[in-house]
C-alpha cells in the first residue's frame, strides 16, 4: 500500500474508535480546530486539551514524586474562583499543587511538509514549544504545545502553605494565563484557515507558481500590507514567556541565517 | 555547495563566534554534553542552560504580562536556601514570580536522521517536550525540553504574598527538581554516547546489517539482556510530569500502531 493509502487507512481506523479521554469528547474551545484539521485529508488529531486549571494531589510528599499516586481534586476548563479550590482543598491529606496548562494538540501528518506548515501556524499563534516528531518508519506528528503554564504547590501532607488571599491572587493569574490561552487558540484557528487555504489555491496553480508562493509564506516578520499575513501579529512578542533564544540567561552562539 | 559542505561551513562560523549570553559561557553541567555534539560532524549547538532556579520581577502588574518589563533578580545554577530569595525579594517593587526551569538545549542537525536520532535520546532520558523544526530551506533542529518546571508568583506590586515557611517549602522543591534534572542530563549524556557509538558502528558496517541494527534501535520497551539499551530506564516513567500522551484528561483517540 502506498503511504498516501496507508495514512487514509489509519486516520480512518483512528477517527472511528471511541475517545478514551476520561472526559469523552474533546473540549469546546478546541472543537473547531479539530474539526478543521480532521477535515483536511492531510491531517488528522490524535489527542487535544484546550487549556485547564487542576488541582492535583500526589502521594503524601511532594519530593517523593510517583506518578502512582497522583489524584485529580478540580479540573475545570473556565475560569475558577477561589472558593473552588478551598473546598477541593479539603479533601486532599497528601501534596496538593495547583497547575494551569495551556493548549495540548497532537495531529499526525500525511508528509513532512504538512507538519512543517502546520508547526509554522503554531509558532507564530504563540505556541512556541511545538515540535514535530519523525518515528522511525516515518511517522510524523506535531505537538503544540505553549510555555504559557503555572505550577504552584499550595499544601504539605494536607497542611494548607498558603493564604486563601494568596489563592484568590493566584486565580486571577490562572484565569488571565486562561484567557490569553483562548485568544492564542482563535489566532490558531486563524492563521490554520489561511495556512489551508493557502495550500489549496498553490496545490491547484502552476508548479512554478507554487514554488514561488511556497517561499513567500510563514515570514516571522509579517508584511502589514498583505492581508494573508495578518495572523502573524506583533502580539505574540509581548507576552512573558521561556522564549529560550531571545533569554539572554542561555548561553547561545549565533544562528547562521535562516536557510 | 552541497549540503554536507554548507553544513559544515555554517557549524565553523557559528562555533568561532563569541557566547552572546548574559553569563558568556556554557554551564557546567551541560558542557560534557555541548563538546560531545559539537565534536561530531553532524551536529551542533546554538543554544544551551543546564536549568536554574530564577526570580523575575514583572513591571508593576502580572497581570499586564509585558516582556519588556521584565528583570532577574536571582539566577542559579545550584540549590538555593530562602534567604537567598528573601534577600533578592527586598529589591522587587513589582511582581515577582520564582521559578525552576530543567535544561533547555538547541541543536543544529545536518539532516532529519540526525535529529530523529537525537530526540530519541532526549525522550528516553526523560526530556518529554522536546521536538524538531524544520525551516523552510531544510534547516533542522532539535529543542531539548522538559516537563519538569516551577512557576509561583511569590509577591503582588512590592507585597509579599507569602509566608517565608512556604519559601522554604518552595525551594525544597525546586532543588528536588533541580536534582532530578541533574539526572536526566547524566542519563541524557551516556544514552547520547552509546548512541553515537552505536552511529559509528552501523555506519562502518555491511549497508544490510545497518538497516537491521537501525530498526532494532531505541525500543520503548528496553530489553534488558541488551547492554546497549541499558540507557533506557524505567526510572523516567515513575516522575510525575504532563505526560500528554498518559493523561487521562486530554481527548484522545487511538494511536495507529507505530510507523
Amino acid at each position: 500500500m502506498d503511504r498516501r493509502a496507508e495514512f487514509k487507512r489509519w486516520k480512518a481506523q483512528c477517527l472511528s474508535k471511541a475517545d478514551f479521554s476520561r472526559k469523552g469528547c474533546v473540549d469546546e474551545d478546541v472543537v473547531e480546530i479539530v474539526q478543521l484539521l480532521n477535515g483536511r485529508e492531510q491531517f488528522f488529531t490524535t489527542s487535544s486539551c484546550a487549556g485547564r486549571i487542576i488541582l492535583l494531589e500526589q502521594g503524601m510528599d511532594s519530593l517523593e514524586v510517583q506518578k502512582q499516586n497522583c489524584c485529580w481534586l478540580l479540573v475545570s476548563h473556565k475560569p475558577c474562583v477561589k472558593d473552588d479550590v478551598i473546598v477541593a482543598l479539603k479533601k486532599a491529606n497528601g501534596d496538593a499543587i495547583l497547575k494551569f496548562e495551556p493548549l495540548v494538540l497532537h495531529v499526525q501528518c500525511r508528509q513532512l511538509q504538512d507538519a512543517q506548515i502546520l508547526h509554522s501556524v503554531a509558532i507564530d499563534s504563540g505556541f512556541r514549544n511545538s515540535g514535530i516528531t519523525v518515528g522511525k518508519r516515518g511517522k510524523t506528528m506535531l505537538a503544540v504545545r505553549s510555555t504559557h503554564g503555572l505550577e504552584v504547590p499550595l499544601s504539605h501532607k494536607g497542611k494548607l502553605m498558603v493564604t486563601e488571599e494568596y489563592i484568590d491572587f493566584l486565580l486571577k493569574i490562572a484565569n488571565h494565563k486562561m484567557e490569553e490561552n483562548k485568544k492564542r487558540i482563535e489566532r490558531f484557528y486563524n492563521c490554520l484557515q489561511l495556512a489551508l487555504e493557502k495550500e489549496t489555491t498553490t496545490t491547484n496553480s502552476h508548479p512554478k507558481e507554487k514554488i514561488k508562493e511556497k517561499n513567500n509564506s510563514y515570514k516571522k516578520k509579517s508584511n502589514p500590507g498583505k492581508a494573508h499575513d495578518k495572523c502573524v501579529t506583533e502580539e505574540n512578542d509581548k507576552v512573558l514567556e521561556n522564549d529560550d533564544d531571545d533569554d539572554p540567561g542561555i548561553s547561545v552562539t549565533i544562528f547562521p541565517e535562516d536557510y
